[in-house]
């Protein structure tokens, strides 16, 4: 057994084992665990070690040397610190709404932090076409909580620069800067699409500068924007859930950002699963039925956050200012901007971009995926380019039944 | 002699003259050093040490445990640190325009830098109405290198999050947060006013919701934008001059911040000047000579600002999405509209609130002074109201002109 106190070495699902043995106490002298490494996200190897006789269980994640999507992502293990420190401040802010860590080694880089098991993957329920009732109301308490609490409406000011520097995250943000900002928006080597939809993404995408202007705006506000403490990565594989609860994982591209990234990955996440549904689902009634279900989801996300953030601002609202007449509606209306921006840009990157969504790439006739993915890239423009006028939950439902019924 | 290396004292002349005997490889053994203290800003002890012999002079500058103007102002002396490896960065970036660094020193909290003793403070020599045709010239230079070159238009991204981390500056943004953005616009009793002037204040700034609102959205702006490495107190009191020289001093408040701020504070302390000079010089022509010389400071501080700011852009701008066709043009437009709030910020919280400038209190006939801070308190206002309009030096030589003949 090596010793996991000198030196970080990647584990495998023996070490892991190892390893909660001897470094945690979690687990009684008797238990019989077994391993098995679950991860299938980008950066990251995650094991469960389960004890067979209790059913007991935990997760260790830790950070690899490389991002797993492509050895060209160098990152520092770092990130696995921002990782611990964050999900224990949400645990605060949002509680009920992110799993538990027990433990920060930064040594191994890894985290030690509640099972989910009980809980699936969002985005692969969504394709099974679960529905949940509670989603909307749980994420719009999680997104208001960790934005609003945490940005200098509330937070004391000198506190809120502490926590803009400990969470400095160079590495990360500069995946996001390049893979959802930059390389979708011109004829980069590493974008990877569906051939049948190249046509219209070098006509529709590329060639329009207008668009190409609104994207170089808002890659600047993501770098320079510190206004609220952003999860940074809320997709629907950021989501565990079941019917009754829902847990945000994988912040590890946390940082202080505009609030409105959040809100928009959320709802462009919605939005493939509902383009999916549209082009998967054979049985009329049965899609209708989840298309209305999903644009139900869409419009409550908008107007809820929308309901409990104007409250928790009457409520927490501590510098002075922005009680001023006028302000908070301005706030608002900024945020909102931003989410319906980021919307857009999260819909076209996952086309046109080197990461893409199960919910587009699982339609496998290559026809109906490039009509799917020409109606994603239409709705992604539209709230990119008319990001001013979207306010309410019904303007995002609108533009979404409009772009599909366009092709 | 106490130990210079053990722990932090506040020295006193005597402490200064052996601190360089012993701490310093500048002056030769046979020096025959004398001292004074010669600090009038807020926060700091300047010594300026004098080898009587040969007339060789440095500058020691050491921070003290509380601000000098009032001791409600608890600072770190972490201040100093920031002002050392500022002025070492900006030496880098502007060559010419800020002294050199000798020393910074983490124990006495202090910074040996270049005496500048042959140049005078502009505010001072401002007040005695000397001319400085290159002022504009060399300002704009500085301002375009040290704001420009620090952005994430020119700079890796990874490394400029490192130098907002690095340049994080909690409690001195704290002061400008509270001094500038807030305590001026309600009422505040650390506010301090001509009497004569505090019912205008009631009815056109205390009462104006516009404006209010304006001002706390900039607030936020000024905690959320980090845009370029300030200076972030370039007031004229912070500018070293001479006929062919101009070097800025105490970059204490330097932090992360938007780019306007810097030359907003620029225009707003020449026109302080500018109303001063109305309302003290009483020969005719000399006083029209004087105002037409500052009305062509401020057009050229805008015009040779945007002039070097479009050449630098489009030499030097490395970010690929920068070059989009517009995003110069937006970029610099924002810039000048923080530019405009900024003025009229600086302007209207020397008159209301804690910290005043000589130009206007010296004005000795208080109906005069009122007189005056009424019409710095109108241009403040439109500059702050009306700040998407002010594109060219034109438009702010304009704007003073009119309010001058409100009155």
């Amino acid at each position: 057994m090596r010793d996991f106190t000198v030196e970080y070495f990647r584990m495998n699902e023996e070490d892991a084992i190892a390893y909660a043995k001897t470094m945690l106490d979690v687990f009684n002298a008797k238990a019989e665990l077994t391993c098995k490494e679950i991860g299938d996200g980008n950066l990251n190897y995650v094991f469960r070690v389960i004890d067979e006789k209790t059913g007991q269980s935990i997760i260790v994640k830790q950070a690899g040397p490389v991002a797993r999507i492509s050895d060209e992502f160098k990152l520092s293990p770092d990130r696995n610190r921002i990782e611990s420190e964050i999900l224990a401040m949400q645990f605060e802010l949002a509680p009920g709404f992110v799993p538990k860590v027990y433990k920060y080694d930064p040594v191994m880089n890894c985290c030690v932090m509640e099972d989910l098991s009980d809980h699936v993957i969002m985005r692969t329920a969504l394709m099974q076409h679960q529905k949940f009732p509670l989603f909307a109301d749980h994420i719009t308490t999680f997104l208001v909580n960790t934005l609003l609490l945490t940005s200098d409406v509330v937070l004391e000011h000198k506190e809120k620069k502490e926590l803009v520097k400990r969470f400095t995250n160079p590495e990360l943000c500069e995946i996001t800067e390049d893979l959802v900002y930059t390389e979708p928006f011109f004829d980069c080597d590493r974008n990877d699409m569906t051939p049948a939809t190249r046509a219209f993404v070098e006509e529709h995408i590329w060639q329009d500068e207008a668009l190409k202007l609104e994207t170089a705006k808002l890659k600047f506000e993501f770098m320079t924007k510190a206004q609220s403490l952003l999860h940074g990565d809320l997709h629907t594989g950021s989501i565990f859930i079941k019917e009754d609860s829902t847990k945000v994982i994988d912040p590890e591209f946390a940082f202080y950002g505009p609030a409105g990234y959040d809100i928009g990955n959320v709802i462009a996440n919605l939005t493939f699963a509902y383009v999916s549904a549209q082009y998967t689902i054979e049985h009329n009634e049965e899609r209708e039925a989840y298309l209305t279900y999903l644009e139900e989801t869409i419009r409550d996300v908008v107007d809820l956050f929308k309901e409990k953030f104007n409250l928790t601002f009457d409520q927490q609202a501590l510098e002075a200012v922005a009680r001023y007449n006028g302000f908070k509606a301005f706030y608002l209306d900024g945020i909102l901007q931003d989410t319906s921006a980021v919307t857009g840009l999260e819909l076209c990157r996952r086309i046109i971009g080197i990461a893409h969504v199960k919910d587009i790439t699982s339609i496998e006739d290559e026809a109906k995926r490039s009509a799917a993915e020409k109606v994603v890239l239409n709705i992604g423009k539209k709230f990119i380019l008319e990001r001013a006028t979207m306010k309410n939950g019904s303007d995002y439902v609108r533009t979404l039944q409009e772009c599909l019924q366009l092709v």
